[in-house]
């Protein structure tokens, strides 16, 4: 096992009840509260009302319009409007994309230049940083429990991960009654997500981590069992309830203590949507299996096992080799995923590109060459 | 899934240079550093130096002799020798018994009354708390990264649980080779409280928990192997660090969320162990089996599935669960545990006074009767 710190101080609250608490939550913090939203779907679905229930007595202004893919303008725009106002307590309604956008917006808001160069200059910090709360109401990212972020620069074609531990969410509501009007295809986008952090946490060539291990196993059963289901009734509490604890575990360091990461399909996926505005999980379904491919002899061992244990598959090695890759392919095409890029309106226009960059950035356990990577995106595309 | 808050600030840091950082994570809290430890064997084993090297430049002193199944009158001789002296930082070396103990004298120092009513009586908060670090050094009881604790109290008989959110220790370091001094008895007395953790979680009436069903079978298994393989080398760093982060999972709160628990086997343990100073795995190995007999109508299913997965079973229902149980008396026996109290000195002398405490605590998820409270304790004898 490789030696780590493991460090989460976000306090879970999950359940029915769990709105209930939002205010006990944020009052030592202060009166100012800055809630934060995305496309004003929360307006529509009830949630919004149900948060400024929850918020009487404090004084609140809200920032919506934090798109998917959250962009570092969008962020600019809040610091802008929001710094002279210097709220106590940001409260970010949504999924993964405004609670990134969030944890860009109480980071660098007392930083005194440009955020992008926050984000990408290791050891800027802020006068200060603003306590983050959220609630969620997608299950997904991850994002309520850690403490990263990931953001786009249009201008520059760029997607990128920022993580600083004053990000980690002091608080995240987790009520699976709020996912349930996500319809299917988001519904499954998210699920390939977290399907996908699990996969990067544990498609290694590490050996002897038998727990860290078997936590993936654990998280990639229930979120096939949860998806399977979810795509037949979307208002069932105690599915919804499994995949959104599924998706926090997937990505709140529990399951990477001690072991290695590869994280070459949600690098290759980021350059994708920065050139493309795809969803982030519909890139993933299309390239895990491609990346699979890749570099199943790398990684042998840790796909066989994949495929004994969350597939139940046997056999000769190379089969079930196969048949793992497979059994993905046809899981996320089974959620309705188009498992093509092309069905997205990505080309090979940009390939170049996008290989130069990755090659570049050293992506993956063992880092992907040229050839790996244009094996991917082609094999990809159509 | 049952509501519920999840919440754990203890910063884990694990591994072969955990050691190394004891310094700069105690300098934030202060100069004066109170250390505390058990029969000594930290200073037979090279732990005690190590410690200290690293606490150069700290104001040290020293509290030793928390004993095994640690005692309210200890904590007391502690805090009437050392609260004058106004420590700003206690670190226990040690395992799960000086961790509790330090736990509740970090909690109970600025406490004006006496330690056990402080334990004993909810709402009760002292004048302030002391932050508590910890070095541990047998991987057994999950105390370094959970709010609880264990007290005895020999003058009414009594061991009682305690918990306080401050109670949480900010750091704990986990290094596996701390625990390579650790007998081979004593390795597998901490197994059995770990393997026993799970199940007070895992065996119980819940359903439609997947996630964390799959979390406890997985630290089982793992518990499975490792105790297996340090029967054989008790030196192994790989072993012992699967074995010490699988302990630390089983009470880190991370299996709890949302489903139910039991920890009947514990209290009856703890009623045992109240009247004859036996080792609480030990104890624990003992009941377990006979109390799995006793409970295997009522908690069927999970014992099946337990069987199933995690000793890979098959067959009729009623012959699964009579394997499972066996199984589980025939590995903790396997591990060189004697498997009847009466081994340890135990009678059934005072069994109707613990049985009476125990029905009238209402023991497990659905409580115990005082029939099968007997049944365990009879069957348990010899």
């Amino acid at each position: 096992m490789r030696n780590f710190t493991f460090y989460n101080p976000t306090k879970l609250i999950f359940g029915t009840d769990a709105m209930d608490k939002i205010a006990e939550q944020i009052k030592p913090f202060g009166q100012k509260v800055l809630v934060t939203y995305g496309g004003g779907s929360i307006k529509k679905n009830g949630i919004y009302e149900k948060v400024l229930s929850q918020l009487k007595g404090f004084t609140v202004k809200e920032f919506g319009g934090i798109e998917p893919n959250p962009r570092v303008e969008t962020i600019r725009k809040a610091i802008a409007e929001f710094k002279s106002w210097e709220p106590d307590f940001v409260l970010a309604v949504g999924g993964g994309s405004v609670i990134d956008g969030s944890k860009l917006l109480i980071s660098a808001m007392y930083y005194e230049g440009d955020p992008w160069d926050y984000m990408i200059t290791p050891g800027i910090e802020p006068a200060k940083y603003i306590p983050l709360g959220t609630v969620l109401t997608l299950a997904a990212t991850g994002s309520e429990m850690n403490s990263g972020a990931v953001i786009t620069n249009w201008d520059k074609n760029e997607k990128l991960v920022f993580g600083r531990q004053q990000a980690f969410p002091v608080f995240s509501i987790l009520d699976p009654q709020n996912t349930f009007s996500v319809p299917a295809d988001q519904t499954a986008n998210g699920l390939v997500d977290a399907f996908s952090h699990v996969l990067e946490q544990y498609i290694t060539t590490a050996e002897n981590v038998p727990l860290q291990d078997r936590f993936c196993e654990g998280i990639l059963m229930t979120l096939i069992e949860t998806g399977t289901a979810l795509l037949n009734d979307l208002h069932n509490y105690e599915t919804r309830a499994n995949h959104m604890f599924a998706a926090t575990m997937a990505l709140n360091n529990v399951i990477r203590q001690g072991t290695n990461e590869d994280w070459a399909t949600h690098r290759i996926e980021h350059e994708i949507s920065a050139f493309y505005d795809i969803p982030h999980g519909a890139g993933l379904a299309i390239i895990t299996p491609r990346w699979m491919n890749v570099i199943k002899e790398q990684k042998a061992k840790k796909i066989i096992q994949y495929g004994k244990r969350v597939w139940g598959l046997s056999g000769l090695d190379e089969e079930i080799i196969k048949g793992a890759i497979m059994k993905t392919h046809d899981f996320f095409k089974s959620l309705g995923q188009k498992m093509v890029l092309s069905d997205w309106g990505v080309t090979d226009e940009h390939f170049p590109e996008m290989i130069e960059r990755l090659v570049a950035g050293k992506i993956g356990e063992i880092p992907l060459n040229y050839e790996q990577i244009e094996a991917i995106l082609i094999s990809s595309v159509e």
